[in-house]
Order: C-alpha cells, then sequence, then structure tokens
C-alpha cells in the first residue's frame, strides 16, 4: 500500500507494509483526507515530526472486534486516551497527557491508504453526508470547541478575525449555531463562502475599538491577537484559535484594564459537529481548493502551503 | 492646605486653595493615604498624568449632602460613574467609559489634605479597623476582584507568583477566602509576612510545569506572564493582576494547545473587601515599610520606588 512519509520537511511516498490492527482497533481504508495547517507545520519541523501524518479523513472500516462497524463509512477523533486518568474520566482525553494523537504525535496518521485507530474514536458518517463534507469533521468540532469552552448568547454578535480555513469554518458554524457572525477578512472570494450562512463580510477593514463581546481570533498572524484584544469591550472574551510559533508581542495593559478574558482553543468534540454536518448546517461548498492522489502528496503539500489555498484533499 | 502635585514626574508639594464640594458629593479631610505601584506609573509618564495624584485613602467627612455622613471615617471606591450607561446598570461602573478615577484620570486625588467624592462612593469605617489596615481597602478589593471573576473552588490549589505588595495581598485574600495558596517570590522576609495565613511560601523555586489549575501572575514583569503559563494545568486558568507596561514576549502555542484561560484583572468592590477587614481575616501587619508627612511627599515616592519597599504611606 502507499504511504506519505514526513522526514526533515521533505514529503515522500512509498509502498509500506499494511499496518496490523492492535485489539480495540479497527483497520480502516482511506477515502479522502485534508491537509490541516498542522501538516504544514509538522513539515516545517515544529513537534520535531518524523513519519506518517494526516488527521482529517473519511475512511471504510475493513476489520474490527465489533462486526457492525465492518463496511461503515467513519470519521474519527484524533487523540488516542489513555481512558483511565483523570482527564479522561472527565471526559477531556483531548488533554490526556498519556495520549498519543493520529498523524501528530505517536500514532501513524491518514496519508496512507490502510491505517488504525481505537474503535471508540470512531463515529458513524450518515449516507446523507458526502466525503467531501464529512472529511471537515475534524476542523468543524475544532471550531465547535469555542461554543463548549464559551457560552455565547444566541444572536449575540461575534467577531471572528481571519479568512483563512480556519477562520472560515469558525464563522461558519458559530452561524449555524446561530450567532450572529462578523467575519474580518483580506480576501473578497473568501469571505464570500460565508455569505450562504448570513455572515456580515468585512473586506481589509480594521474592526472599531471596543466593539464586540466576542471576538475569535484565527488569523494565524502575530498581530491578530493585539487586534481582537483591541476589538474587544471591557469584560469581553478573546478566543485563541490560532497557533502562531514563536514569540507573539502582547501588550498586557489593556488586557488588565479593561479586565479582557482571552480562551485557548483547540480540538473540539466530534459529538458536537457530527449533528451540525448531518443537518447541513455547514455551507462547506467552496472550501476546497485541489485534490490530489496520495502519490502526488509533494505537489500537494506544496499547493496547500501556498497563500490564499484552502482545503488540499488526499485520496488514495 | 498642602496638596501633593505630579507634573512631567516631579512631584511637588504647594499651598492650595480648598476644594468647593459639588451636589452629592462629600468633602474628606485626609486621615492616611498609601502609595500605589499606579502612583508610581503616572509618575514615569504612563497616561499622560498631571495633578493630584493619590487613590488609596481614609478620611473623615467634614460637609455631606446626607448629614449623617459628616463626622465619620471613610473609605472610598475610587472610579466616579456616570450612572446611567448600560456598564453602570450592569454594576459595573469601574468600566464606564464617562467615568473618572481619583487620583488616576480627571478627578483630583487624596494625596492632599481636603478632596471630593460622590457620597455614593464612600464606605464607612467600622470603630473596629485601625487606619492602618483601612488604608489597604482599595488594594484588597483589587485582589477580591478575582473572586468576583472567577470561580475558585474552595481549598483549591492557588499558586500566587510575586512578592510585591499585590502578590502578597494577593495571597492573603485568596488565603481568607479559604484557599490553598503557594506563593512564589524571592524574598523571604516578604514571603513571611504570609505566613500568619496558612500560605505555603516558596522561595526562589520554579514552580512544576501544569501543576495549577488556578495561577495568579503578580510579578509586575514581563517573564511572569510565561511562567504562569507554563505553571497552569490544560484547561487552567491564569489571572493576570500585573500591569506591565509595554510589550511582553509571549508564546501564544501553549495557551492554545492547553486551552488555558487568562483573565484582566483590575479594581474590585469595596463591598467585598470591607467584610474582610471587618473581619480581621487578612494579617496585614508589616505591609507598611514607612510612613512620611505629606509635605515630605517627594521623599515618600522616592521611597516607595526602591526595589523590596511595601506600603509607604501619607500623612496629613
Amino acid at each position: 500500500m502507499l504511504a506519505v512519509s514526513l522526514n526533515d520537511g521533505v514529503v515522500t511516498v512509498a509502498e509500506a507494509p499494511r499496518p496490523s490492527r492492535p485489539h480495540g482497533h479497527a483497520l480502516l481504508h482511506l477515502r479522502m483526507a485534508g491537509i490541516c495547517n498542522t501538516d504544514l507545520e509538522l513539515q516545517r519541523g515544529y513537534y520535531g515530526f518524523s513519519g506518517v501524518p494526516g488527521h482529517e479523513f473519511v475512511a471504510d472500516v475493513v476489520e474490527a472486534d465489533t462486526a457492525e462497524l465492518v463496511g461503515r463509512r467513519v470519521v474519527g477523533e484524533i487523540n488516542l486516551e489513555c481512558g483511565e486518568c483523570s482527564w479522561c474520566r472527565r471526559g477531556l482525553g483531548r488533554h490526556c497527557p498519556h495520549r498519543t494523537t493520529l498523524g501528530i504525535a505517536g500514532w501513524p496518521g491518514a496519508f496512507q491508504e490502510y491505517f488504525t485507530l481505537p474503535e471508540r474514536n470512531l463515529h458513524l458518517v450518515p449516507d446523507s453526508v458526502s466525503d467531501e463534507d464529512a472529511v471537515f469533521a475534524e476542523p468543524v468540532a475544532a471550531a465547535c470547541e469555542i461554543l463548549d469552552q464559551v457560552e455565547i448568547p444566541l444572536a449575540e454578535p461575534v467577531a471572528v478575525l481571519g479568512d483563512g480555513k480556519l477562520g472560515l469554518l469558525v464563522a461558519l458554524v458559530l452561524a449555524g449555531h446561530g450567532c450572529r457572525v462578523e467575519l474580518f477578512g483580506h480576501h473578497e472570494a473568501k469571505l464570500a463562502l460565508t455569505a450562504p450562512a448570513g455572515v456580515i463580510r468585512h473586506l481589509n477593514e480594521e474592526g472599531a475599538p471596543a466593539s464586540f463581546d466576542f471576538v475569535v481570533e484565527a488569523t494565524g498572524s502575530a498581530e491578530g491577537l493585539m487586534q481582537a484584544v483591541r476589538m474587544t469591550r471591557p469584560r469581553g472574551t478573546v478566543i485563541l484559535k490560532s497557533t502562531v510559533h514563536g514569540s507573539v508581542a502582547l501588550d498586557a495593559a489593556p488586557i488588565v484594564v479593561n479586565e479582557i478574558t482571552l480562551v485557548g482553543s483547540r480540538c473540539g468534540r466530534f459529538a458536537a459537529a457530527m449533528p451540525l454536518l448531518s443537518a447541513h448546517a455547514i455551507p462547506l461548498a467552496g472550501m476546497v481548493s485541489a485534490r490530489y492522489p496520495l502519490a502526488q502528496a509533494a505537489h500537494a503539500f506544496e499547493h496547500a502551503a501556498r497563500r490564499g489555498t484552502l482545503k488540499v484533499l488526499l485520496l488514495p
């Protein structure tokens, strides 16, 4: 079978043996995978990664302990929890200190024809949900995480900064949830993708100072955080979605003076994402920039890294 | 009467006319005032301040609309709210955009023999509370603000970083509230002031990574924030009490990956502070480094700015 590898920033594709299936796990056959910014960060050398990347996928179950799973189409939670520590017992296995993470840390990823995941990580994909929508389950779950962490009253205006993949998905998910979303970005065509969801778009505009109680920072840029703090009202909340590596210059004084809350937000529960996908509540059309076969993964990574690219998909 | 002035960083003391009392206000005669780090920041030129500083005080009411106030010993909220905007209506006049602030912005301060404040800002000081304790009402209220903003379960370990005035008061207030406080600092004698409150002291120790769910940053240093984030468990909370001016280098990635919440925290409600002072729940002995008459305010400011100094008091 074909498997993509990342080593010292170089993407290679080679034949590899089909992985063996540990007890309690399912053997999965890839239908479709998405390249995430995290994959590009792994390529740039953060986290000292080497191995098979990939954590956004739709796959068919080929083998499993649970007979009913075999032949079903699934997506899957990316964190492999220990299931026993205090984090896992609180339903927060995403922070389990003993976890491995599919295609990110300690567990071979989805950019290969066959891979494995614990059965308990899997979620069935309803027939009504296409592969093209289901492959967004993981980033949609990450956007949903905001709603798990912060109570945003319905119809409350929320500013989302950034019209990259992350910002667009956050805007679509929050709008799907019923928030009044205002999206700030620099690309007219990308902003337009959120029009069907009723998102108010701001092209090349700075938001007015202290104009929102909730601001989501999804720019991926070092300046985004200060812009978010400026736009937030006293006692308001900034949700940090971008991981910008290295140091960001932050003037902490306005955070203290205006008693602003900053909330870091990462992966989310698939259980929150699946109903949104099933209900077709998130207009994902236009979010895909390109498709490549696994064999052309190097080109796919290159394409995904180009400015302005949205989701790049890999197919077996 | 004598009044202290700050102009271009220079502290002067001069005779000035007794201020006239606006309708709804009380004319106050100073008993005792405290020099706060904010006063030193005003001197250093932040906020472009010039005028009479001072916002920590105990005073006697000399004149007031309400006859029962006259002759009473009081402390006072430092923000003069409009009383009508949405912030004031929510009980958050401390964020009223139309506010002035005693000795900080737009309202002459307490470092003079007589000054005025709205009657509604005043809190009576019970006879059992000494001037030396009552003068801490404002910074104790600021420490109490943490408990208004963040729900900290009783007996939950809380790390406080910094053994300056602010860190010590925060440690004493949280311990008085019933938290299990661990204080990290660099001065044995200062740390020892919190021993009567049962605070666990760490001299020149770095806290272990991811060891607390609640960490209060009160170091006043640019490095404090990163140390606080390091010491906080996933999904934990860092409370920012220090205002460090200028940019702080912040690596935002661990905040996102560990989904840490940062909460900026400034002034607090005197209504929360007064019961603690009345109950003598906060051992404030040893918090005063020196006392000066108003006439020697320049020396007092100099003393307050020296490293290692705790509270410096001014007396008429």
